[in-house]
Protein backbone atom coordinates (compact mmCIF):
# COMPACT_ATOMS: atom_id res chain seq x y z
CA UNK A 1 0.00 0.00 0.00
CA UNK A 2 2.65 2.36 1.14
CA UNK A 3 3.57 2.31 -2.56
CA UNK A 4 4.44 4.86 -5.43
CA UNK A 5 3.23 2.55 -8.07
CA UNK A 6 -0.23 3.19 -8.88
CA UNK A 7 -2.28 -0.23 -8.93
CA UNK A 8 -4.19 -0.57 -12.01
CA UNK A 9 -7.20 -1.99 -11.56
CA UNK A 10 -10.68 -2.67 -13.28
CA UNK A 11 -13.64 0.18 -13.20
CA UNK A 12 -14.94 0.95 -10.40
CA UNK A 13 -18.35 -1.52 -10.15
CA UNK A 14 -21.50 0.41 -10.12
CA UNK A 15 -22.37 2.18 -6.89
CA UNK A 16 -24.85 0.32 -4.93
CA UNK A 17 -26.59 3.40 -3.43
CA UNK A 18 -27.78 4.59 -7.08
CA UNK A 19 -29.87 1.40 -7.65
CA UNK A 20 -32.93 0.80 -6.03
CA UNK A 21 -33.56 -1.05 -2.72
CA UNK A 22 -34.26 -4.30 -1.78
CA UNK A 23 -33.31 -7.37 0.10
CA UNK A 24 -29.74 -7.37 1.11
CA UNK A 25 -29.43 -4.27 0.04
CA UNK A 26 -27.25 -3.10 3.50
CA UNK A 27 -24.73 -6.36 2.83
CA UNK A 28 -24.30 -5.30 -0.89
CA UNK A 29 -23.61 -1.52 0.22
CA UNK A 30 -20.86 -2.63 3.01
CA UNK A 31 -19.48 -5.10 0.75
CA UNK A 32 -19.20 -2.02 -1.90
CA UNK A 33 -17.40 0.14 1.16
CA UNK A 34 -14.85 -2.51 1.77
CA UNK A 35 -14.01 -2.94 -1.91
CA UNK A 36 -13.56 0.46 -2.62
CA UNK A 37 -11.46 1.19 0.19
CA UNK A 38 -9.36 -1.77 -0.13
CA UNK A 39 -8.86 -0.12 -3.66
CA UNK A 40 -8.18 3.12 -2.14
CA UNK A 41 -5.91 1.58 -0.12
CA UNK A 42 -4.24 0.18 -2.74
CA UNK A 43 -3.59 3.40 -5.62
CA UNK A 44 -3.26 5.78 -2.45
CA UNK A 45 -1.40 4.07 0.52
CA UNK A 46 -3.32 3.26 3.84
CA UNK A 47 -2.17 6.35 5.31
CA UNK A 48 -2.54 8.89 2.45
CA UNK A 49 -6.58 7.45 2.54
CA UNK A 50 -9.15 9.26 4.21
CA UNK A 51 -12.86 8.09 5.01
CA UNK A 52 -13.76 10.85 3.21
CA UNK A 53 -11.75 9.76 0.02
CA UNK A 54 -13.52 6.42 0.07
CA UNK A 55 -16.80 8.30 0.61
CA UNK A 56 -16.07 10.42 -2.42
CA UNK A 57 -15.35 7.31 -4.30
CA UNK A 58 -18.44 5.61 -3.77
CA UNK A 59 -20.33 8.93 -4.27
CA UNK A 60 -21.79 8.99 -0.88
CA UNK A 61 -21.38 11.47 2.04
CA UNK A 62 -18.99 10.48 5.40
CA UNK A 63 -22.04 9.73 8.12
CA UNK A 64 -23.31 7.21 5.54
CA UNK A 65 -20.47 5.64 5.78
CA UNK A 66 -20.66 5.62 9.60
CA UNK A 67 -23.46 3.61 8.97
CA UNK A 68 -20.86 0.62 7.58
CA UNK A 69 -17.69 1.01 9.70
CA UNK A 70 -16.70 2.91 12.75
CA UNK A 71 -13.65 3.89 11.44
CA UNK A 72 -10.63 3.63 8.85
CA UNK A 73 -8.99 0.49 10.69
CA UNK A 74 -12.22 -1.33 10.67
CA UNK A 75 -12.32 -0.75 7.58
CA UNK A 76 -8.73 -2.04 6.98
CA UNK A 77 -9.51 -4.87 9.24
CA UNK A 78 -12.76 -5.42 6.93
CA UNK A 79 -10.55 -5.59 3.99
CA UNK A 80 -8.47 -8.12 5.66
CA UNK A 81 -11.26 -10.18 6.91
CA UNK A 82 -12.91 -10.10 3.23
CA UNK A 83 -9.83 -11.21 1.62
CA UNK A 84 -9.45 -14.50 3.87
CA UNK A 85 -12.94 -15.26 3.23
CA UNK A 86 -12.18 -17.65 0.71
CA UNK A 87 -8.97 -19.35 2.26
CA UNK A 88 -11.15 -20.33 5.16
CA UNK A 89 -13.54 -21.37 3.64
CA UNK A 90 -11.61 -23.76 1.69
CA UNK A 91 -9.71 -25.26 4.09
CA UNK A 92 -13.06 -26.15 6.09
CA UNK A 93 -14.80 -27.29 2.60
CA UNK A 94 -11.54 -30.38 2.55
CA UNK A 95 -12.16 -31.12 5.79
CA UNK A 96 -15.16 -33.70 4.81
CA UNK A 97 -13.14 -34.67 1.74
CA UNK A 98 -10.96 -38.20 1.33
CA UNK A 99 -8.67 -36.98 -1.24
CA UNK A 100 -5.30 -37.23 -1.18
CA UNK A 101 -3.70 -34.32 1.55
CA UNK A 102 -1.66 -32.80 -1.65
CA UNK A 103 -5.06 -32.71 -3.90
CA UNK A 104 -7.01 -30.64 -1.05
CA UNK A 105 -3.79 -28.20 -0.30
CA UNK A 106 -3.63 -27.50 -3.87
CA UNK A 107 -7.43 -26.03 -3.52
CA UNK A 108 -6.58 -24.51 -0.57
CA UNK A 109 -3.52 -23.01 -1.97
CA UNK A 110 -5.43 -21.82 -5.31
CA UNK A 111 -7.76 -19.73 -3.15
CA UNK A 112 -5.38 -18.35 -1.64
CA UNK A 113 -3.31 -17.31 -4.31
CA UNK A 114 -6.55 -15.71 -5.95
CA UNK A 115 -7.27 -14.09 -2.99
CA UNK A 116 -3.63 -12.32 -3.14
CA UNK A 117 -4.38 -11.47 -6.08
CA UNK A 118 -7.28 -9.84 -5.53
CA UNK A 119 -8.50 -6.11 -4.52
CA UNK A 120 -8.17 -7.57 -1.17
CA UNK A 121 -3.97 -8.62 -1.89
CA UNK A 122 -2.04 -5.66 -0.68
CA UNK A 123 -4.82 -5.25 2.81
CA UNK A 124 -4.03 -9.19 3.51
CA UNK A 125 -0.06 -8.87 3.58
CA UNK A 126 0.38 -5.05 5.37
CA UNK A 127 -2.31 -5.32 7.81
CA UNK A 128 -0.02 -6.74 10.54
CA UNK A 129 2.40 -3.70 10.09
CA UNK A 130 -0.07 -1.00 9.81
CA UNK A 131 -0.65 -0.05 13.36
CA UNK A 132 -3.97 -1.21 13.86
CA UNK A 133 -5.15 -1.05 17.98
CA UNK A 134 -4.38 -4.04 20.13
CA UNK A 135 -7.51 -6.08 20.06
CA UNK A 136 -7.55 -5.81 16.13
CA UNK A 137 -4.47 -6.39 15.56
CA UNK A 138 -4.11 -9.68 17.78
CA UNK A 139 -7.03 -10.75 15.53
CA UNK A 140 -5.34 -10.23 12.58
CA UNK A 141 -2.41 -12.20 14.00
CA UNK A 142 -4.82 -15.65 15.29
CA UNK A 143 -6.55 -15.52 11.78
CA UNK A 144 -3.32 -15.26 9.36
CA UNK A 145 -2.06 -18.08 12.30
CA UNK A 146 -5.26 -20.32 11.55
CA UNK A 147 -4.57 -20.65 8.20
CA UNK A 148 -0.95 -21.02 8.18
CA UNK A 149 -1.36 -23.74 10.60
CA UNK A 150 -4.38 -25.41 8.48
CA UNK A 151 -1.46 -25.53 5.82
CA UNK A 152 0.74 -27.16 8.09
CA UNK A 153 -1.50 -29.71 9.14
CA UNK A 154 -1.89 -30.95 5.34
CA UNK A 155 1.38 -30.92 4.97
CA UNK A 156 1.93 -33.10 7.68
CA UNK A 157 -1.28 -35.24 6.68
CA UNK A 158 0.52 -35.20 2.83
CA UNK A 159 3.59 -36.57 4.43
CA UNK A 160 2.00 -39.31 6.78
CA UNK A 161 0.00 -40.41 3.37
CA UNK A 162 2.25 -40.58 1.32
CA UNK A 163 0.95 -38.01 -1.06
CA UNK A 164 3.93 -35.52 -0.42
CA UNK A 165 7.62 -35.25 0.25
CA UNK A 166 8.94 -35.13 3.73
CA UNK A 167 10.24 -31.96 4.50
CA UNK A 168 10.22 -29.34 7.86
CA UNK A 169 6.62 -28.48 7.30
CA UNK A 170 6.76 -25.01 9.26
CA UNK A 171 9.37 -24.06 6.85
CA UNK A 172 7.38 -25.60 3.78
CA UNK A 173 4.39 -23.43 5.57
CA UNK A 174 6.45 -20.24 5.55
CA UNK A 175 8.09 -20.39 2.03
CA UNK A 176 4.63 -21.29 0.11
CA UNK A 177 2.88 -18.31 2.24
CA UNK A 178 6.16 -16.30 1.33
CA UNK A 179 5.98 -17.17 -2.53
CA UNK A 180 1.98 -16.79 -2.63
CA UNK A 181 2.07 -13.30 -0.22
CA UNK A 182 4.66 -11.58 -2.57
CA UNK A 183 1.87 -11.75 -5.70
CA UNK A 184 0.71 -8.61 -3.58
CA UNK A 185 3.84 -6.81 -4.39
CA UNK A 186 4.11 -7.33 -8.15
CA UNK A 187 0.64 -8.74 -9.31
CA UNK A 188 -1.43 -5.70 -11.21
CA UNK A 189 -4.31 -6.18 -12.83
CA UNK A 190 -4.63 -5.94 -17.10
CA UNK A 191 -1.36 -7.88 -17.27
CA UNK A 192 -0.66 -10.68 -19.35
CA UNK A 193 -2.02 -13.48 -16.36
CA UNK A 194 -5.16 -13.00 -15.02
CA UNK A 195 -5.39 -13.79 -11.27
CA UNK A 196 -6.51 -17.48 -11.58
CA UNK A 197 -3.91 -17.82 -14.03
CA UNK A 198 -1.59 -16.60 -11.63
CA UNK A 199 -3.13 -18.39 -8.79
CA UNK A 200 -2.39 -22.26 -11.45
CA UNK A 201 0.76 -21.22 -12.24
CA UNK A 202 2.60 -20.76 -8.64
CA UNK A 203 0.20 -23.88 -7.34
CA UNK A 204 1.57 -25.86 -10.22
CA UNK A 205 5.61 -25.15 -9.14
CA UNK A 206 4.54 -26.16 -5.26
CA UNK A 207 2.85 -29.50 -6.85
CA UNK A 208 6.04 -30.29 -8.29
CA UNK A 209 7.81 -29.31 -5.41
CA UNK A 210 5.90 -31.41 -2.95
CA UNK A 211 6.00 -34.54 -4.92
CA UNK A 212 7.97 -37.56 -3.46
CA UNK A 213 10.13 -38.48 -5.45
CA UNK B 1 10.17 -1.85 9.44
CA UNK B 2 7.00 -0.69 9.83
CA UNK B 3 5.90 -3.28 12.54
CA UNK B 4 4.83 -3.73 16.37
CA UNK B 5 7.13 -6.93 16.97
CA UNK B 6 10.58 -6.28 18.13
CA UNK B 7 13.82 -7.72 16.16
CA UNK B 8 15.69 -9.53 18.66
CA UNK B 9 18.96 -8.86 17.70
CA UNK B 10 22.35 -10.04 19.35
CA UNK B 11 24.09 -7.39 20.91
CA UNK B 12 25.80 -4.83 19.08
CA UNK B 13 29.37 -4.59 17.61
CA UNK B 14 31.54 -2.51 19.77
CA UNK B 15 31.93 1.06 18.20
CA UNK B 16 34.80 1.30 15.90
CA UNK B 17 35.01 4.77 17.36
CA UNK B 18 36.32 3.75 20.72
CA UNK B 19 39.33 1.55 18.93
CA UNK B 20 42.55 3.31 17.60
CA UNK B 21 42.91 5.02 14.29
CA UNK B 22 44.10 3.05 11.49
CA UNK B 23 44.36 2.49 7.73
CA UNK B 24 40.58 1.76 6.92
CA UNK B 25 39.30 2.87 9.69
CA UNK B 26 36.87 5.19 7.74
CA UNK B 27 35.44 2.82 6.04
CA UNK B 28 34.98 0.31 8.66
CA UNK B 29 32.61 3.19 10.63
CA UNK B 30 30.83 3.82 7.34
CA UNK B 31 29.88 0.01 7.86
CA UNK B 32 29.03 0.70 11.28
CA UNK B 33 26.68 3.26 10.69
CA UNK B 34 24.70 1.44 8.15
CA UNK B 35 24.85 -1.73 10.25
CA UNK B 36 23.28 0.45 13.46
CA UNK B 37 20.81 1.88 11.25
CA UNK B 38 19.63 -0.88 9.91
CA UNK B 39 19.14 -2.62 13.71
CA UNK B 40 17.64 0.64 14.62
CA UNK B 41 15.11 0.94 11.18
CA UNK B 42 14.03 -3.10 12.01
CA UNK B 43 13.63 -2.44 15.88
CA UNK B 44 11.62 1.25 15.20
CA UNK B 45 10.74 1.02 12.52
CA UNK B 46 12.09 3.38 9.60
CA UNK B 47 9.72 6.40 10.09
CA UNK B 48 10.31 6.48 13.71
CA UNK B 49 14.02 6.24 13.41
CA UNK B 50 15.51 9.32 13.05
CA UNK B 51 19.15 10.33 12.74
CA UNK B 52 19.64 11.62 15.89
CA UNK B 53 18.83 7.89 17.22
CA UNK B 54 21.39 6.13 15.67
CA UNK B 55 23.98 8.67 16.11
CA UNK B 56 23.11 7.75 19.98
CA UNK B 57 23.50 3.86 19.61
CA UNK B 58 26.63 4.34 18.13
CA UNK B 59 27.96 6.88 21.05
CA UNK B 60 28.55 9.70 18.40
CA UNK B 61 27.89 13.20 17.85
CA UNK B 62 25.15 13.70 14.43
CA UNK B 63 27.93 15.60 12.86
CA UNK B 64 30.02 12.94 13.08
CA UNK B 65 27.04 10.72 11.35
CA UNK B 66 27.31 13.57 8.35
CA UNK B 67 30.84 13.00 7.79
CA UNK B 68 29.21 9.12 6.56
CA UNK B 69 26.05 10.09 5.31
CA UNK B 70 24.38 12.98 3.74
CA UNK B 71 20.71 12.17 5.19
CA UNK B 72 18.02 9.58 6.56
CA UNK B 73 17.16 8.28 2.65
CA UNK B 74 20.68 8.01 2.08
CA UNK B 75 21.51 5.42 4.89
CA UNK B 76 18.23 3.68 4.20
CA UNK B 77 19.51 2.48 0.43
CA UNK B 78 23.05 2.21 1.50
CA UNK B 79 21.30 -0.59 4.19
CA UNK B 80 19.53 -1.96 0.75
CA UNK B 81 22.38 -2.18 -1.27
CA UNK B 82 24.87 -3.48 1.58
CA UNK B 83 22.48 -6.31 1.89
CA UNK B 84 22.39 -6.97 -2.04
CA UNK B 85 26.23 -7.02 -1.80
CA UNK B 86 26.94 -10.62 -1.14
CA UNK B 87 23.97 -11.47 -3.70
CA UNK B 88 25.32 -9.40 -6.81
CA UNK B 89 28.88 -10.99 -6.02
CA UNK B 90 27.40 -14.60 -6.35
CA UNK B 91 25.88 -13.92 -9.18
CA UNK B 92 28.98 -12.33 -10.39
CA UNK B 93 31.49 -15.16 -9.46
CA UNK B 94 29.38 -18.66 -10.85
CA UNK B 95 29.65 -16.67 -14.20
CA UNK B 96 33.64 -18.30 -14.76
CA UNK B 97 31.65 -21.92 -13.47
CA UNK B 98 31.16 -24.62 -15.56
CA UNK B 99 28.92 -26.83 -13.25
CA UNK B 100 24.90 -27.05 -14.11
CA UNK B 101 22.88 -24.20 -13.64
CA UNK B 102 20.80 -25.72 -11.18
CA UNK B 103 23.76 -25.84 -8.76
CA UNK B 104 25.12 -21.89 -9.60
CA UNK B 105 21.11 -21.32 -9.25
CA UNK B 106 21.99 -22.77 -5.69
CA UNK B 107 25.04 -21.04 -4.64
CA UNK B 108 22.98 -17.40 -5.59
CA UNK B 109 20.05 -18.57 -3.62
CA UNK B 110 22.17 -19.33 -0.38
CA UNK B 111 23.43 -15.93 -0.30
CA UNK B 112 20.02 -14.41 -1.03
CA UNK B 113 18.52 -16.37 1.93
CA UNK B 114 20.78 -15.04 4.16
CA UNK B 115 20.89 -11.84 2.83
CA UNK B 116 17.16 -11.55 3.80
CA UNK B 117 18.24 -12.68 7.07
CA UNK B 118 20.60 -10.48 7.88
CA UNK B 119 19.94 -7.56 9.73
CA UNK B 120 19.64 -5.77 5.85
CA UNK B 121 16.99 -8.15 4.98
CA UNK B 122 13.95 -5.41 6.53
CA UNK B 123 15.47 -2.71 4.16
CA UNK B 124 15.86 -4.78 1.15
CA UNK B 125 12.38 -5.44 1.11
CA UNK B 126 11.03 -2.49 2.38
CA UNK B 127 13.10 -0.08 0.16
CA UNK B 128 10.82 0.25 -2.64
CA UNK B 129 7.88 0.86 -0.46
CA UNK B 130 9.50 3.62 1.75
CA UNK B 131 9.49 6.64 -0.44
CA UNK B 132 12.49 7.50 -1.31
CA UNK B 133 13.35 10.29 -3.81
CA UNK B 134 13.04 9.57 -7.59
CA UNK B 135 16.26 8.86 -7.84
CA UNK B 136 17.50 6.54 -5.08
CA UNK B 137 13.71 4.95 -6.03
CA UNK B 138 15.04 4.14 -9.70
CA UNK B 139 18.25 2.35 -8.26
CA UNK B 140 16.86 0.47 -6.08
CA UNK B 141 14.36 -0.64 -9.02
CA UNK B 142 17.19 -1.12 -10.83
CA UNK B 143 19.24 -3.20 -8.71
CA UNK B 144 15.93 -5.22 -7.25
CA UNK B 145 15.30 -6.10 -11.58
CA UNK B 146 19.44 -6.90 -12.35
CA UNK B 147 18.98 -9.42 -9.36
CA UNK B 148 15.71 -10.49 -11.00
CA UNK B 149 16.95 -11.27 -14.03
CA UNK B 150 20.32 -12.88 -12.93
CA UNK B 151 17.81 -15.39 -11.29
CA UNK B 152 15.51 -15.71 -14.35
CA UNK B 153 18.71 -16.52 -16.10
CA UNK B 154 20.23 -18.91 -14.68
CA UNK B 155 16.92 -21.17 -14.36
CA UNK B 156 16.09 -20.61 -18.35
CA UNK B 157 20.33 -21.72 -18.91
CA UNK B 158 19.10 -24.88 -16.25
CA UNK B 159 16.38 -25.47 -18.67
CA UNK B 160 18.51 -25.64 -21.44
CA UNK B 161 21.06 -27.44 -19.63
CA UNK B 162 18.53 -30.27 -18.39
CA UNK B 163 19.17 -29.73 -14.91
CA UNK B 164 16.14 -27.79 -14.01
CA UNK B 165 12.91 -28.85 -14.98
CA UNK B 166 11.26 -26.41 -17.83
CA UNK B 167 8.86 -23.54 -16.35
CA UNK B 168 8.09 -20.26 -16.93
CA UNK B 169 11.07 -18.34 -16.13
CA UNK B 170 9.51 -15.44 -14.76
CA UNK B 171 7.18 -16.56 -12.72
CA UNK B 172 9.35 -19.02 -11.04
CA UNK B 173 11.78 -16.19 -10.01
CA UNK B 174 8.97 -14.45 -9.06
CA UNK B 175 7.56 -17.79 -6.97
CA UNK B 176 11.42 -18.32 -5.64
CA UNK B 177 12.19 -14.62 -4.47
CA UNK B 178 8.35 -14.00 -2.69
CA UNK B 179 9.47 -17.17 -1.10
CA UNK B 180 13.14 -16.08 0.07
CA UNK B 181 12.00 -12.41 0.70
CA UNK B 182 9.00 -12.63 3.17
CA UNK B 183 11.63 -14.30 5.35
CA UNK B 184 12.42 -10.72 6.33
CA UNK B 185 8.71 -10.85 7.70
CA UNK B 186 9.18 -13.48 10.15
CA UNK B 187 12.63 -14.45 10.95
CA UNK B 188 14.15 -13.21 14.04
CA UNK B 189 17.67 -14.46 15.42
CA UNK B 190 18.16 -16.13 18.18
CA UNK B 191 15.44 -18.37 17.14
CA UNK B 192 15.72 -22.19 16.50
CA UNK B 193 17.29 -21.68 13.24
CA UNK B 194 20.29 -19.38 12.29
CA UNK B 195 20.47 -17.46 9.12
CA UNK B 196 22.48 -20.30 7.24
CA UNK B 197 20.41 -23.05 8.42
CA UNK B 198 17.45 -21.71 7.50
CA UNK B 199 18.73 -20.54 3.90
CA UNK B 200 19.69 -24.07 3.35
CA UNK B 201 16.57 -25.61 4.80
CA UNK B 202 14.81 -23.09 2.12
CA UNK B 203 17.20 -23.90 -0.92
CA UNK B 204 16.87 -27.40 -0.64
CA UNK B 205 13.09 -27.01 -1.01
CA UNK B 206 13.49 -25.37 -4.40
CA UNK B 207 15.71 -27.52 -5.25
CA UNK B 208 13.42 -30.45 -4.70
CA UNK B 209 10.96 -28.25 -6.69
CA UNK B 210 13.12 -27.17 -9.57
CA UNK B 211 14.51 -31.06 -10.24
CA UNK B 212 13.98 -32.43 -13.53
CA UNK B 213 11.64 -35.59 -13.07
Amino acid sequence: MATRRTRRTAPPPASPWRSRQGAGARTLKREAVIRMAARAFNQRGYHNTSLDDVARMLGVTKPTLYYYVHNKEDLLFECFRTGLKPIRAALREIRAQRAPARERLRQVLLQYAEAIASDYGGCMVRAEDLHLGTKLHAEVKRLKSEIDHGIRRLLRAGMADGSIARSDPKMTAFAIAGALNWIAHWYRENQALNAAEVARSFVALFERGLEPR
